[in-house]
């Protein structure tokens, strides 16, 4: 009697707000009916829809949508709903990703020295605001071993010595497989992935770079800007992709500088907007409300 | 055979774009169901959903939403539209409106010395962005007389006596009502429209405040923020209720200044946020994006 | 008697305010006991220091300032004044620029097709923030005449036909001497300028271009924009270079974009962004507030 | 010898960046010939300006300068330099201060149960940017005592029970003056001060608020943002004085909200302004770039 043990799970939980809730995001190419069918579905069930999102690019005619509704008084136990939404996705031939608020995402954290990107997303978790759970930090070197005894969070240091990068990401990986991670985080993770490595965690590895993409990519962007002599300095949070800096965008944010600003008043300045930008960056992802259409994103926010 | 009328003249527009579209906000108590039979009411006349929003304040429970849809491929026509939404709006007890987008909103704006603002509007009209179609300046000097020339939209002066004033109201009114006049902008009037004007265009009156409300409401808010030290100045486009400058915030926005800044300096980066602020939240109502409920707007940018 | 002249010609300015000023910019290698030396040659001629600025480019080491003071009390004719500097520049090996706020500039505008930047300086000029005077508009189309003579400005109309390049350039020039046009500002003139009328003008030309330099440099940019999928865009006010947007960066603003944002929409949002940048580094400009150091601008802001 | 040894030192400090420098703040009525002689003064010993800002009030015709200057060749002791610029101050009846870039001043934290700004602060430290030592945490909680450990600053804890403030109060202050302390920074310390207390703080106590003063001072100002419906949420950093939340402003800031916001979500957005806002507002102050004019302040950015 599964349904009935869904609804006690939802009503304790209810107890305490907020309560449990679904959340499915779909994209297709014909949309015709859609919306309505969708609604019906959650309705006929005794959802009641909290949240819907929807968008269609002009050009490819692809439509993305994100629906979340109350699933408290819903009829339908999770295995049923999974199953109704398949039949659906069969009909309207939909790319879908369905989960349940319950369901912490994973998250593994990979750093280097800097500590700035890293105490942002470990506030932010303690404060209960990202979304997911961090369960693991991998580096290259123990500098912030300290930080994450602080949080309580296991560190695993995999140094990374010239010619030895296939031996080490092959040991990344296989951690990432054994704490059932779902997104990793580049939090000024100073080593570039291999495309084997981007291949394989496909849109769920996010990093942050230093600079308003798509000027200055690659190296040392705050010198470059120091030296273009530009008003406004950036930070973006991507996806990564085999093609350096060059993955979809979702989020970027910049402030004001000077011709007083030094290269090393920029580093300072940026690193307020990279620690802002990824971690709001990875908190849309955790909460489902980035969806990908290309190289671009579509980001419900 | 009015539907039909109806899409012929929808087919005459889809030939140039963009396509002739419905948009209906409304809000009601209870939605359960609500967006299922919206959506099955687009869709079982053939529309295409091209827009979804909404919004449930938490505190009111009250619900609030924005469906706008393709009419090419619609089988009902506006009257029969109008009939469905009826007896949808009976069920669910919404409030509601509903416009075409080939039904231009007709614009007064009322002016009295300043020229940023009715420039920025005009501008906005001109380059056909705005959403509606200014038909008349209505001021109590003929300072602006040349602008509107300029842009080619009739100016009437009714000046504004000291103890004649409900007689220019008079006056306004009238005019206002002559020329089926939707929507009244004030674009730095100087005058403070008595309440019963603004009782009778109740919703329908937007102003700019020279200040980020409720900070220095009232008059001369650039001396009051240089008084008090302040390092960012702002403008605020609201609605216009009884209470001076205490209607319903549609739009702000905000920028830096420090202490080089004179009262002079302040009014004029401040010149510049009331025009864009301004002409943004004209543009929102007038595309059908902004609800009200108590004292706030939902605004579905 | 020179001196008493200037005097009684200050005096009588010194009646309406502001006062009459002398700004000296000046940069140099060396600059061990300069700030002394100017502010001395100031005091000593009874000339009251109304604003100070400087910046040392760390690793260049070359030094930069502006001296702003009264000259109402000045004990030096304009000649003096500037032999006194004559003798300072030698010892200081100055490079320097000195003028009198009763000198307005004299600025020629060139445009297309667009209206926005054209609106935008002209509104400027006309309450009186500009710092200079707006003394012709040249354009390769007649479409902004209206806007031209609604402003009372005369405009010039050279056509720019293929082939014909160098001919139009030549007739540029020529008006541009005869009217002893001291700045060039391109508001959104849609020729590429040749390398010679570049070098001959180095310096005073300042175009818009209407991206977020170095990003999206060249042809329509917000198309790049939208297919990086962009969080931000942006607007680039800088002094024209041989090298196609490349040149000294003046001022830059940001605004956000998301995926909702159709190229349209961009080229909407970044008109409001071009206008505000383009006259906002022309004020400076003309301000005396910009100084050019190899790629990059020192601006006093 | 005084100044041999204060050159030696200066040496030794020279070898690593950056250098030694005096950093001079002074404000005065009458400025005549204050510049050239303060310019004098620093050339004629020795003294390379490295940077000089001013700023004169309009109204009240005050004038602020602040001056910095590189000490490694100067030929004036520490003494001998206060010696000469009291002597400056006598002639030109300045207020003045003189600190040395390695005299760092002695900060104490006062916090509750919020580790928000806590943690920024220390960030800041540890990175070296903070201009000063956070010497001691004062909290009347002991919540905060993990994140006072981990970044090894000495926790007290006052608990203050209601009745038996001043007793906590004459703690503090006994404390304060045994550590030295040259500012309080209060980093959400959720009591209010006694006026005794502010009162001998006077100009050294910096309070962070959580919104854009002076909308909504007083108690729980999300709250009230929520419930006017504004559109931009903001955070103050001010110096105390004993009328609540009316002290001169030294850093503002603002991000935007709109109606999906909870006051939960604008808590959170405002978390990161207030942490930022308030690290500005002390590295500001450390860095003695800010002048109090009545109940402005003059920041020389």
């Amino acid at each position: 009697m599964r349904p009935r043990l869904c609804n006690l799970q939802a009503d304790i939980v209810m107890a305490s707000t907020p309560s449990l809730t679904a959340t499915l995001l779909v994209s297709c190419r014909d949309r015709t009916g859609l919306v309505a069918a969708l609604s019906n579905f959650v309705f006929q069930h005794g959802g009641n829809i909290l949240d819907a999102d929807q968008h269609a690019e002009s050009e490819s005619g692809e439509f993305f949508m994100r629906l979340v509704w109350d699933v408290s008084g819903f009829r339908l136990d999770r295995q049923a709903t999974q199953s109704g939404i398949e039949a659906l996705a069969r009909q309207f031939d939909l790319r879908w990703e369905l989960t349940f608020s319950d369901a912490r995402s994973r998250v593994a954290v990979m750093v280097s020295k800097s500590s700035h990107c890293l105490y942002d997303l470990m506030l932010c978790q303690q404060l209960g605001d990202l979304g997911g759970e961090i369960v693991r930090i991998i580096s290259n070197h123990d500098t912030l071993a300290d930080v994450c005894r602080h949080f309580d969070v296991p560190l695993t240091v995999f140094p990374v010595e010239r010619d030895q990068k296939a031996a080490a990401e092959a040991k990344q990986l296989a951690l990432l497989g054994e704490l059932h991670v779902d997104l990793v985080v580049l939090a000024r993770y100073m080593q570039i992935l291999s495309p084997a490595f981007v291949e394989r965690w496909q849109g769920r590895i996010i990093n942050i770079h230093h600079s308003f993409l798509p000027a200055f990519a690659g190296a040392r962007p705050y010198q470059q800007a120091q030296q273009r002599g530009v008003k406004v300095i950036g930070a973006t949070a991507h996806y990564v992709t085999a093609e350096l800096d060059q993955g979809p965008i979702i989020e970027q944010d910049v402030c004001r500088v000077s011709h007083r600003d030094t290269v090393e008043d920029m580093m300072r300045k940026g690193r307020e907007l990279e620690r802002l930008v990824l971690t709001r960056a990875v908190r849309l992802h955790l909460q489902r409300r980035v969806l990908v259409s290309g190289n671009r994103t579509i980001v419900f926010g």
